[in-house]
């Protein structure tokens, strides 16, 4: 027998009208069938760890009893002010627990939470409020002079909340109410909804669409419940984790880890700011043992002291996604002691839904630098996604698994979005052919495992053949003097495209442009070596990404 | 803010036909719709670990990529001799390979397995054969002589395929062809087929009624998948545990087990009986990590030898169900070295759904005895459970949270079957106000925490296996010499409880206890004879209902 992968589909759905015995008088009923939602947690973490501790915010410590209370009374005040079932809730916050309970009360009103990038400029922030219809807008202080910027003009603005947070020592309170205030209302009686359909959106996520305006992408309560379970059952999480908050939740709802804390009954250590020093102390003070970030958070703790460093004194899980990590950075900071799991995903899969599931038995004897290697591989599907596969775009038929042939990330499952908001023919596009087009340009090894080359519009096509600007990143960060870098295409006259690359050099150290090149001359085919090198810090967005739009620009405008 | 109890359904439906904008164009579709189904884990397996060991019988080991293909053909042998969507393939087999790969192999096919209890007898088998409508039956050569007992006079007789199992020296294979044989057919083109429908069964279990005859069990893709991941979660599993099976696969399909298996791609170790030898080699010489079993099999293994005992040299978790365990065989197995997990549940949910959740930060520095004692309650839902009560088993009011008020324990969620076969009133009356009524009466902790205290419908749980008061009733009733009969459960230390029957005979007639347990174990499943008879007037209440609870008295108070 063949074990084919020549069935990408993996099923043929056979849908017959035959009636057999099994359905008769076996119907859903109360008794049987519950809508999948991420709430039953909560209410779960709250009858039997009721006293354990769900949020640290500097000196504040809220339990799980008090969470569901607060959650229940943010509801209750939505409610009270005429929020329904569908209503958007917009909250501009870092992470303070209003933004953890914001992911509770706010679906528990039946409504839909959109969390929106703090980092976005008033224009694009008028334009989300404007297009997902927001009733309601909370708003942390740090963040009233953008907010109340993009409020400037809007039709139907929404009423504002502010949130007070004691952390927070920058901007006015903004609007008519304080959030302590808002929810300081009765729910003695409160009941809590829960969703009569798994299919109601619970959230709202503006991807950062490079190309005009952002994409609402619409998530579901069975696709939240689903991915938050499987984030518990991926990474192996156990009971109680004490997980600190390096991932904005603004950011595809945290990976949908507001949720999975509550499957398994955990802690979340807030944190306003991604800093080496917090960092290191929380997880020394708190005895963090999970976190999550994008591999400039990584980065940043490799940068740290070794005074910092040495705080680290028990076992640490560090889960990363984002731009493809360098293995340079998974091997420095499983150096420091920590397990790294490599994740994949993007906005319309609520965040990670693939792994690079490690396989002790094949690869636990390979050297560290080989181990960092296949570790950089965005791996193989998560328990909850149900298909993922790196296919032709035009013909989606799979590429050969053999390492080398591109093709473009595939997935489908019920942790893939409902769709953008208010955009069909985005949606239809997305899902043409029966399967989400990520956008993302991988090759498929021959153990399965998907490794990604780059974004479809970030590959550099340099004389007819393709350069992964991944490939050549990954060689400048194995550069000791180099602390960042990213790679883009730049028009040439000759070539089509060539490779200029952008360097940011670690403190006291020298590089010239020509050491570079010939560096990477050294240690790649020598078409895929830069043309050009700029020395600068790097543009990225508010989740760590480097804005390659920008340096495309850069590239094509140099002397 | 009081955190009520006073609302146990914990939500109020809110159905609206209010349209919002998150109700347009956000359809389910391929890409991002998949019924959830158990199978989707195999493939899973198959795809990322298919070297990985799957299953141990013997000397023989079967990886996941061979279980997979085993199972696809399997699947493709049925279709191949007419099995249809909804069609019923039974089972009678001890736990070797092909048990575990019917589990897959059958509702890859569309049909439902049933999973026939091996200890019933022949005319039991038949009911179930005839209600269950099997289309195919798999029988193990060792139950060879009670199922060709039970197809005497069968109407519409399945297709019969004998298991050869290796390790089995009894038994005359029965029927057309052996399964090795019956699972050599080409599936190379074979297309898994996953149900269009999560609603679909997937599974047919009977349970030893209180009247008469069993009720058939019916269970669905979408709960086999959420009970199957409720077990890894709950359990804490982890990836790749070495599972042996001294929990028969019949019973509650394994308690979900065999799809637990592939959500973490384990291995599973066969084992035909629960012998105390068998047991402590195995774990010694796989390093088994988990197992599950009625307390009767704690107590086997409790009574081993040191020698055995000391096989034990590393960490090893056992969960059981069942009787609730007396706290001195929970204490015992942890003075063992192997930590207990407490979980309770029913034939209709699932297997397990409720577990002694260990509150370590509260219960740690109690002593070893107050700790057994705590673990011995049945606890607290698990994650996939959407509600657990104890309540008034009329009104469905739940009862104090006192530790001293009786109530029915109740229950509702996806993991909660789709009904009885054939039998609407049973089921209509199971689901009655929107929960399941178990039928076991339970106080309630303070803490949340359930204990049973009794069966209200008199089941008798012999070594795990239950054991209806009624249908032994009805035996005695039909000796010619015996008036008046009634069973109760007795207290047993080995089987956790046995049968003990008070007879009242006709006048002038004559019997001796050897002759009423004789007779008996002629005319029932061996293991439901009663193992004490006593001769006396039966107690009666006013409406001359017999009053068991002064029979429990007695017999646990015989000399």
């Amino acid at each position: 027998m063949v074990l084919t992968t020549s069935c990408p589909t993996q099923c043929v759905l056979r849908v017959t009208d035959q009636t057999n015995i099994y359905q008769n008088d076996l119907d859903q009923c109360p008794a049987n069938y519950q809508a999948l939602s991420p709430l039953s947690f909560l209410l779960r973490a709250r009858d039997i760890y009721p006293h354990r501790v769900a949020v640290i915010h500097g000196e504040r410590r809220i339990t799980w009893a008090e969470t569901y209370a607060r959650s229940a009374q943010l509801s209750a005040a939505l409610a009270g002010c005429g929020v329904r079932r569908g209503d958007t809730v917009a909250i501009m916050a870092a992470n303070p627990p209003a933004m953890f309970e914001a992911h509770f009360g706010v679906p528990m009103a039946g409504a839909v939470l959109n969390a929106i990038n703090t980092r976005l400029d008033a224009a694009m922030v008028r334009f989300i409020l404007q297009h997902g219809e927001a009733r309601v807008f909370l708003v942390d202080r740090e963040f009233s002079d953008v907010a109340g910027e993009a409020l400037k003009g809007l039709i139907n603005p929404p009423l504002i909340v502010a949130i007070d947070d004691d952390l927070c020592e920058t901007g006015e309170l903004l609007g008519e109410t304080e959030y302590e205030a808002f929810i300081d209302v009765a729910a003695d009686d409160f009941c809590m909804t829960l969703p009569s359909d798994e299919w109601d959106a619970i959230s709202l996520n503006y991807t950062s669409g490079t190309t005009g305006n952002p994409k609402g992408v619409v998530y579901h309560h069975r696709g939240a419940y689903l991915n938050a379970v499987s984030n518990a059952l991926t990474w192996n999480m156990g009971e109680h984790p004490v997980y600190l908050w390096t991932l904005p939740m603004f950011h595809c709802n945290g990976w949908c880890f507001p949720w999975t804390l509550a499957v398994n009954a955990g802690t979340s250590v807030c944190l306003r700011q991604v800093r080496a020093d917090k960092v290191f102390k929380a997880i020394a003070e708190h005895r963090v043992d999970h976190f999550c970030g994008a591999p400039v958070v990584l980065n940043t703790l490799l940068s740290a002291s070794a005074d910092l460093k040495a705080l680290v004194k028990h076992p640490v899980k560090a889960m990363t996604a984002g731009a493809a990590p360098p293995a340079a950075i998974i091997g420095g900071i499983q150096a420091l002691g920590m397990d790294v799991t490599h994740v994949y995903g993007l906005t319309e899969t609520y965040g990670p839904v693939t792994l690079c599931a490690w396989q002790d038995d094949l690869w636990g004897t390979h050297d560290q630098q080989t181990q960092a290697s296949l570790k950089a591989r965005q791996g193989v599907r998560g328990q909850m996604l149900e298909g993922l596969m790196v296919a032709d775009p035009q013909t989606l038929e799979p590429v050969p698994m053999d390492g080398k042939t591109m093709g473009e990330v595939c997935m489908r499952g019920n942790n893939v979005m409902k769709g953008y908001l208010k955009n069909p023919q985005a949606t239809a596009e997305a899902f043409a052919g029966g399967w989400f087009r990520s956008g993302d340009l991988a090759v498929w090894h021959p153990d399965g495992y998907i490794q990604i080359k780059d974004r479809s519009k970030d590959i550099i096509i340099s004389g007819g053949e393709n350069i992964s600007s991944i490939e050549v990143e990954d060689t400048l960060y194995a550069h000791p003097a180099i602390l960042e870098a990213a790679v883009v295409a730049r028009d040439d006259e000759k070539w089509g495209e060539t490779p200029c690359a952008f360097v940011t050099l670690r403190p006291g150290q020298t590089l010239t442009e020509a050491q570079v090149i010939a560096y990477c001359q050294a240690n790649l085919a020598r078409f895929k070596a830069p043309k050009h090198v700029v020395f600068c810090e790097l543009p990225k967005t508010s989740t760590g990404k480097v804005q390659k739009f920008v340096l495309r620009d850069k590239a094509n405008n140099l002397q």
